[in-house]
Order: structure tokens, then sequence, then C-alpha cells
């Protein structure tokens, strides 16, 4: 007996049905987003190992898998030794899909239109420790606006979501919204120094870990008179947003921060919900989050994350990251992405009943003639169906239950006198 | 300024239009083999390093890249210099869809169906010195059916491939076949030994590239006499190849071949070209070719290689290879498998016209409110239109043109008193 096979570590294999799943989310994702004027592109799933460790994709970047160079010698493994991995990998995995993005903007831009609208559904690879929900390769659905300095880019992506949530099915998802310059208003408000706003963002983004009282203690270590008023401000926000949530209006947006904080931060808040207000659908509900902060640094304005109440984690999630593009052309180019949790989604959603033609199971005797058989295959594909050749067993209960469970909800017998479509009698499975 | 910066060698960014047409002829090719009751899969993009490297993928596994583990020593990268690769690598990006088939299959088995018809769309990857047609990193478009020992499954491959190129819009695709059997017999009838048979195949792979008399030429090193008679055979079929070719018929392929050449490589392809007759569309064309060979050497039975008037090379093609999926399992299992060159066949196709909603660019003034604009938009993809957002521009012309050529082919000013959509001119690129 041969030994067990499996799928690398922390890989999966998807069989029919979950991989019929994932085309259909797929497909309804792209769907909606190339209604919305999104273009899809595609981008090589390596890229060069120099770009993945450029320090634009954060802690990712040392989670990258890198791709041998070809043709090394014995020198250029010793020679490793001393100088790293770069010595004897020249490419690697992509770690996201934002990098490869900005590279492909830097290299493509002048096929590309002043904004640009951009689509990008693929795996990206991550050498995590394997985990339930984490996994090594996964999917990443993204849509990025590059090029648009104002707040249309942010009420497109967010109502192109929306949409996209909606098509899928998910009937409550709940987009949290903060701004990055109300989070730096906020730390200055409380006596944070500007040096350590950086610092201060990342314990505040551990709240749901750690708690308030966590993060206060956290923040001691960096200004004990600011942590403790930044204590406050979080103790008065919390009942509100574990309750209905702030909603993205001015004055729900004005009553939940400290009194004299504005500034463009609001501004852009208050004007996204307006905006948002009749163009999202009515199964995503907008809701302000001071708190908000997103992990990556590279956000400079608006930023959401998208909640589902059967996920423990966020669903989906972006921002405003004006600075990131611009490294690799010597100029600044504006930039919104919003990143669909394709894995988590995916199990959020069922495949929709088929309303076609339905799928049937050609069940046929052996001494039928091929081409016979291939004949009336043939007609019913024309006619839209579905057709699956099943040569006739003994345990036919067996064999029909395994098909139902395949998808084919109809199945015929095709015996010898079977000459052409017309003469079959298709039975419903459930007639059976 | 920045340095020019490119998607690493060999590899390709596709911008929109391509895309469109990439996903295009994925979703034409996944709808017809679904219809013909075969199922999608996905394996994991990386297989083990042992796996790639196991003597099942030919020439190709040379030109796999290989993927560093993680938290390598010094002592690691020195050993690796004695060692080999595999001292430092674990993992290796796939080079073709039928060596992770096969591992797939042995680890899923048990909830598979005992006929196994499986899709794969997806990417490998090759270390090729670059050129023309040649990508280190591109999509292979794969059906196998596994667990089949009879004629019904390549059956059930050409049919579906059939209808694959058809639906593509190719037009005049012609399908040759042959048997590694009847070839076998061939280099018997010859005079060759049966250890060199595999070394003749080689060579006889050869005869597009070096012609009958450098084949003939080639085979002298092997087997002088033989090698004269094969010139004979050759020489005999080189007309009927060349000119209309030589139908799949018991006829015309007994008279194909030396007198007295038959067995079940023969039976085989006369009950193949007999079931195909009535069932694969009429824009391809099958024909024997008693010197196709194909390269790989796990091939049994029947092989098969697709040409196009307007391509250079094989636009898809395949075989029975029954001995290598039980190498996994230890036991032996049946399969044959057919794969569209996609990267040729999509050069050889065309977007289809949009015969649905129109796309709609709609050119608004920066003083429309925001929420206004949104909900004209919502409303026209609500309709079923492609939506693109412009800002109104000083050249319009310039900016029309542009979005012609990004597909939107009508287009409508949005000023502050357009108030829905019904409030829309909507005008054809074409009018103005």
């Amino acid at each position: 007996m041969a030994k067990t096979v499996n799928a690398p570590r922390g890989m999966r294999d998807f069989l029919p049905q979950d991989k019929a799943r994932r085309e259909h989310a797929l497909s309804v994702i792209r769907g909606v987003y190339r209604a919305h004027g999104f273009d899809e592109i595609e981008a090589p799933m390596l890229e060069d190992y120099s770009r993945l460790h450029a320090g634009l994709g954060g802690d990712n970047e040392k989670l990258s898998f890198s791709v041998l160079k070809r043709g090394l010698t014995a020198d250029d493994f010793h020679a490793a030794a001393d100088e790293g991995v770069e010595r004897i990998a020249d490419l690697g995995l992509r770690f996201d899909l934002t990098v490869p993005l900005t590279r492909f903007y830097a290299t493509n831009r002048a096929q590309l239109p002043p904004v640009f609208r951009s689509i990008q559904i693929a795996p990206v690879w991550r050498a995590e420790r394997p985990q339930k929900g984490r996994y090594r390769q996964f999917v990443q659905a993204d849509i990025d606006i590059i090029g648009e300095p104002g707040l249309m880019a942010e009420i497109e992506l967010l109502t192109a979501s929306s949409q996209a949530f909606a098509e899928l099915g998910l009937t409550d998802v709940t987009i949290r919204v903060n701004d990055r310059r109300v989070l730096f208003g906020l730390l200055a408000h409380c006596g944070f120094e500007a040096e350590v706003h950086d610092r201060a963002l990342i314990t505040i983004d551990k709240l749901d870990k750690i708690g308030a009282s966590g993060v206060v203690e956290e923040l001691e270590e960096l200004d004990a008179t600011a942590a403790a008023r930044m204590g406050e401000v979080l103790e008065a926000v919390a009942p509100k947003i574990a309750g209905e949530g702030i909603a993205l209006t001015r004055e729900e947006i004005v009553a939940a921060l400290p009194e004299g904080l504005g500034g463009e931060g609001v501004t852009n808040l208050v004007d996204l919900g307006e905006a948002l207000e009749h163009a999202i659908p009515s199964n995503v509900t907008l809701r302000f989050d001071p708190t908000l902060v997103r992990g990556m640094g590279y956000y400079t304005g608006t930023i959401f994350e998208v909640a589902h109440p059967a996920s423990g984690s966020s669903v989906g999630g972006g921002g405003r990251y004006d600075g990131m593009v611009g490294r690799f052309l010597g100029q600044d180019v504006p930039a919104v992405g919003f990143s669909i949790g394709f894995e988590r989604v995916v199990d959020l959603i069922e495949l929709p009943e088929n309303d076609g033609p339905a799928s049937i199971a050609l069940v046929y005797d052996t001494d039928v003639p091929k081409a016979q058989l291939m004949s009336i295959k043939r007609e019913l594909v024309a006619a839209g169906h579905r057709v699956r050749l099943e040569k006739r067993v003994k345990n036919m209960k067996a064999m029909l239950d395994r098909i139902a469970g395949e998808g084919f909800s109809e199945f015929a017998n095709v015996r010898p006198d079977t000459l052409s479509a017309s003469d079959l009698d298709v039975r419903s499975q459930g007639d059976r």
C-alpha cells in the first residue's frame, strides 16, 4: 500500500462542491465590480525578491516564500550562508495584491486611464503557522482606485463592495468606518506627542484582543497622562459602539468624539455618510468607529472594515493609501483599496439553486452503441442541460444517491432502443 | 525619476482588454466542460519538492521553480552546497497540472466518484528561456477522466474539447489521432527491437522539425535495416497526411498502414472514429496520423493533438496514461487527459460583441451632489448596464475616444439638474 499523500502543509485541495461554491462567489464578485466600472487585471504571481522586501508589506514581508534562482553552484550556497537568502533567491511568491498592484501601475501607467479602477482576484501566499482559518495559499479579491484624490473613490469602492456582499447573499453586513486623521486628532487631543502616534495606533489596534484597560496600560508606557485621557475617550464611546453603533452622520460623529475635535477627517466621514445613504443596499449598515485602526502602516485617510455576525473576524476592509503607489514612480499618486476576505466569505455562502435547465445523468447500458449515446448527450447539452454519463451498475440506489449529491437532480435510462433525447423518460431524483 | 519597473522576466502583466479576453475564454471553456459533466477542482499551486521530482514530469521537472524552506540557518546553506537544493527547498511551483492531479486523486479518492471527470484551469510555471510565445507563468486548461478504462473516456474528452473549440469561435480545427500501440506495432513491423522503441519514438517525434530523412538518419543509429523500412513507411504516408489527411475510418486507417498491421490500437481508433462521427461539431476534422508521437513518455494508448491553421504549434493535445495515477496509490488506475493550449488559443480569439445592456460612461460635473450621482449610477447598474464614472474634462473628444477603447459604447452627461436616470440623454459613441 502506498503512503498517504497530502497537499502541502497549510494548503488545500478543493473538491468539486467546494470549487463550485468558490467559482460562484468569484463570478458574483467579478460581475458586480465590472458592472460598477472596474476593470480586471492580472499580474504574475511572482514578483522580484527585492520588491517584496522593500518595506511596503509590513509584517507580511516576513511571511513571504522565496523562489530559488536557477543554475546555482556550490559557491552560491556557501555565499548565501553569509549574505542571506537574496544571494540565491531572485523571486518570491506575493503575500498580497497591493504590492504587485503598485508595481503593475508603475509599469503600465501609460496604458491605463487617468483614474484607474482595478479588480484583482487571485491567490497570495504567506508562510503562516497553519491553524484553523489560516492558510498558506488563499485568495484575495481586491478593488482599488488609483488616481482619484477625492472622496468619490471611497464612495465608489464602498458602493460596489456593498452590492457584492448583497449579491453574495450576505444579508447583515456592517461597515465600520474611520479616518486616520480622526485618529491622529484624537491622539493629539489626548496629549500624545506626534512621534509616538504610530506606536499608539499599534496599541489601539489591539482593542478587540486586550480590551480598553489593556490598551491604556500599554499606552502608559508612551505617556501616562495621555493614556488616562484616552482611557476616558474609549470608555465614553465603548457603549455606543457595542450598542446600535454610531451612524455616519455629522450629529452622531461629533457627539462620539471629544468636544472640539473636527477637521478634515470628520468632514470627510460626514460627506461619505451623506453620499452613501441611498447608494448602498439595505443589507449593509454604515457605522463610525473612532477606535478602528486597521493594521497596515500605509493608510493615510479613510479606513473601513466589514463585519458579519456569522464570522468572528472581518470579512473585508481597506482604506486610502496615498503615499504608496508613488514609491515606484517618484511622484505621489492617490489610491484607495478594498479587499473582500474571500476565504471567510466563501464559508458563509451557499450555492444558489440551479434555475436553468436541469442537470441530467444518463444511465446507460454498455450495449448501447457509443455513437447513439453521444448523440443523445449532444442533444441535451445543446438544450442547455448539464449531462453526466453513468454506466449502469448493480446498486442503482447508491449510484443515484451519489449523483444527487453531485448535483444531478434528474436522471434517465439509455437502452439500445433509446434512439434520441425524445425517447428519454427523464425522472427527478425526488420521484424515484 | 524612478527606475523602470517591470514584471519578472518571462512573466506577463495583463491589461484590462487582455484580461477580459482571457476571462471570456476561461468562462467558455469552463462552461462547456461543466455542461459535459466534468467537475472543476483546485489543487494548491505548490507541491512537495519530492513529488515534483519523482520522474513523472519528464523534462519539465528540470524546469521547475523551487521554493525555500523557512527559518534556514547558515549551516543549512553550507549543507545545500553538498546535498543539493532539496536540503533547503521543500516545495516547488508546479510545472504542469497532471502531477498535481495524480496527487489530488490519491489524496481525495474516497470522496470522488468512481469515474472522475476533472477540470483544472490554472497557472503553471516553467523556468524556460523566455522567447516569443514561451512564458515562465502560463495557464493550462485540462480535463481528465480517471477510472474509465474503456474508449468512452476518449470519446467524452474529444467531444467536450471539440465543442469548447467551437464555442471559442475556432472554426477550423483538426484533431490528429494515433495510438501508442499502433506506433509500437509499426516499430516492430519495421524490425526495431522492443528495447529501442522508446528511443525510436523520441526520434519520430522530431518529424516536423528534421523531416523524414532526418528521422531515418537518426534511426539508423538504432538499426539501419529497420530505419530503412521506417523510411518507406514515412514516405508512403507523408503525401496522405500532407493532403486531405487520413480519415478516422477502418478503410483509410488500414490503407495508411503497412499490410497486416492491426491489433487493439487500430480497433480502438476505428471505434473512436465511428463514435465521434456525429458527436463532434462540424468545425472539427478528425484525422489519423500514424506519425503522431506526443512527447511525454507516460502515454499508453490513444494520443491526440489539435492543430489550427493560424497557429504554428498545436493548440491542444493529450492521451491515455494508464500507468501514472497508480504510482501514488500502489494500484493501476486508468486515465485519459486533454489539455487546451490556452495561451495559444487566447491569441486566436476575439471578445464577442456585448449583446446585453450597453456599457455607459456617466460624464459628471463636479458640482453634481455625490449622492445624486451615485443614485443615478445605481439605477443604471440595477438595469444591467456596466457604468463608469468620468469627471468632465476640457478635452472631451480625447476622453470619449479613450473610453470607447475601454468598451464604453454609450455615454451621458450628468449635470446638477439630472435627478435620475430617466433625465439622462444617453448617446452612442457612434453618434457624437
